[in-house]
């Protein structure tokens, strides 16, 4: 049988600490959450790294060991070094997946990639949210129907500051007026970067088997077990005669 | 000064003569009105031409002297002669702006153009709608604020079966609960296509000063005067020697 | 384990009887080839069909039963029915991949997919041509190095016709001085489809190791087993109370 | 008559005075060469700004006055100061065009805007290039036929690390063998940004009709005179009552 697919789940793993209805819900933070249902599957080996750990749990080893890292931040984006942001991005490039969650839009990471402010407008009443398909044949949706509907949810709202994404794959519609680009691809150097919207720390978001759904099936599609993409980068010699 | 961009404002024609809702709003028709506001603009030389007219008012001529078509029609699609059809898709080709209406989407020539079925979920109950703008540097958008609040109108939902559009401009929000890409670009040869979601015949949305500010801003980004772009296509001599 | 790919791989199978050159390489055709290294595969089971069987060999069942569809045709693309073809497109709008090669380009089934002309520039020297890959992450490229050389072919130049890929895997550098878009993706509805540029008649390319890994890529990569998207389109009713 | 265009010419300026054979084909360096063909169009006032003033040339008001910056740097990427990267890549998000040349692929700014490593491939052996218009609609390429021949310039290969483009405009051919992207716009925030590979420091490049025509075609596409967006970002009161 082929190699498990290596995830490692990131999580700043501070509102678990610092917030009564987070801690409720996660009592060993999101990250344990997302690793027991990856873990669950036979093809996926997860582990995780959170933000106070030495080099935020995010050595070169594990980033070697990694097919597709998962990551969750709100509070603390600052605290992440810069220099561990920059392996990260560099990993991407080498052909690691990235599955950035809800706040992580403002995360280091996240905006390196896009290359934009990533703002966007909220709101946090609980109301609800509709994530519509637009893009039914992409793998990160197969088994998912025409929508996800959450009973509740922090709503994000456009203009949503990122690229045009290369695929578009869910837009959300909010109770409150508001739409969102709530599930982005964007291919860079030999990676695979997906947003999605979902993962407010008070909401019971990642125990919602559809969205664990989308979470297993894009896992996959961003894994490419043993990808190290180095392109010849050099002062080349011409392949035909001149 | 330049020459002016010139318009050709096709309508099916039929709804204003046999629905008393429509004839009340558009007694002259809505290729009248939009033909109006259109040719308030300097710049802008608009005609009309409709479906009942010989060769639906679309002669070589009509097409050879048309910089941008503007299209509306719904209950007789069918009607449109294949000819015509490919005639306006050749134009399109070689450089002419095409702009689409409503339900337009299920017009022979969007589908010609989207290579789709253009279907999509509707309701009829005179809902609101709000279009949010996701791409605000787009010259379709130059002056739009963050959206364009319609009070009452048809809903259009997802999933509409179109490709993944070059450019998404608008995402319209609707009371009932569903989202519609409402304003798409696509680009086919020369040309520049655009799907406009608003238009029903029922409600006075081409009155809308919004609505006409989009359609302005779209004849003078699809037009391409003295475009005839004839890309050589032949057995061609090696430009290197071999 | 899971359920093998179904390809059905479809020949105009003229050139085979017509031309000595092709006879020699493709003694029982190009499709013959096509499936037997398809079905040295063990998760993939491939029939043929050709232009001049029954139905050009695609009833309702073998569309039923097809995962995958392969085109090759040139001389002919005239005589394949149109009710065929819009069999073969509904097929693809619910979840049918679609791979179309080389000659194409100018199939009905194509050019009702893009919406254009799909015209291109063309010589019949025998040139070199090598294909870069400018998306190394796609899963189409598995496996392929930095790019695939041909010692001999037809050229294709551009302007290639064809909308702004979804995805643009392959740029070919020609010889004579041309470049061309030779691997574009598109999605329609929920299929997914991949233009080829390599698979002239008289070139042994079906035989090249390099070019049949590209396809069994492409064949996995556009596989849904037991797609079948029939989105809702109605008179929906309201999700929210109005 | 409407205001003229405010474009700033950024150069490094450092080739102009170390190297005789740049010396000798721009004395004045080729931010002035640039300046100069742009203002002898009525609609555009250009002025320079050079790596070695305070600021590099680009203070507050500088970039305030700016709605497009064109930018060039080799040898000195290194000295730009973040802090003014960051005020050019904000004042992009607000709409202000960005224009980069042939080794700025490399330039902070460029790679804060893509996401990406940028890297690629070179040569310089004065090799020939020809570059293929691939959207023949895109106002970008207005006036210029279906390629621009460069007989003597440096080759960039790819592959290029970049992101997929939102338009694909030029494709370059190079007698070595290699092929490039090598016009390519992106959309970021509000504002429009191209990259256009010629531009090589010894080779006249900035005095060739067909690249003037490319560069003034840009200035055009990518000004938004007056724009200045500034997104709403906050914690919003829901536009329906829930």
């Amino acid at each position: 049988m082929a190699d498990a697919i290596r995830v490692t789940v990131w999580n700043e793993g501070r509102h678990e600490k610092q917030l009564d209805a987070c801690k409720e819900i996660y009592p060993q933070g999101m990250h344990a959450v997302i690793a027991d249902f990856l873990n669950a599957e036979p093809d996926i080996e997860a582990r995780t790294a959170t933000l106070d750990e030495p080099e935020h749990g995010l050595t070169d080893q594990v980033l070697a060991e990694t097919d597709v890292l998962t990551w969750w931040g709100h509070m603390a984006h600052g605290e992440v070094q810069d220099e561990i942001v920059d392996k990260v991005h560099q990993r991407v490039l080498d052909g690691m997946g990235l599955l950035c969650f809800h706040s992580a839009h403002f995360s280091k990471i996240f905006r390196k990639v896009t290359g934009t402010s990533c703002s966007l407008k909220w709101r946090e009443i609980g109301e609800k949210e509709r994530l519509w398909v637009v893009q039914p044949g992409h793998p990160i949706v197969r088994g998912i129907g025409e929508y996800i509907e959450l009973p509740h949810t922090e709503m994000y709202g456009e203009f949503f500051d990122v690229p045009e994404p290369d695929d578009l794959i869910f837009i959300s519609w909010f109770a409150g007026g508001e739409v969102f680009r709530s599930g982005v691809c964007y291919y860079r150097g030999c990676g695979k970067v997906f947003y999605f919207r979902p993962g407010h720390e008070t909401f019971p978001i990642f125990k919602n088997p559809q969205i664990q759904k989308v979470i297993l099936n894009t896992v996959r599609w961003a894994a490419q077990p043993g990808a190290d993409f180095k392109p010849k980068v050099a002062n080349v010699e011409p392949l035909e005669q001149l």
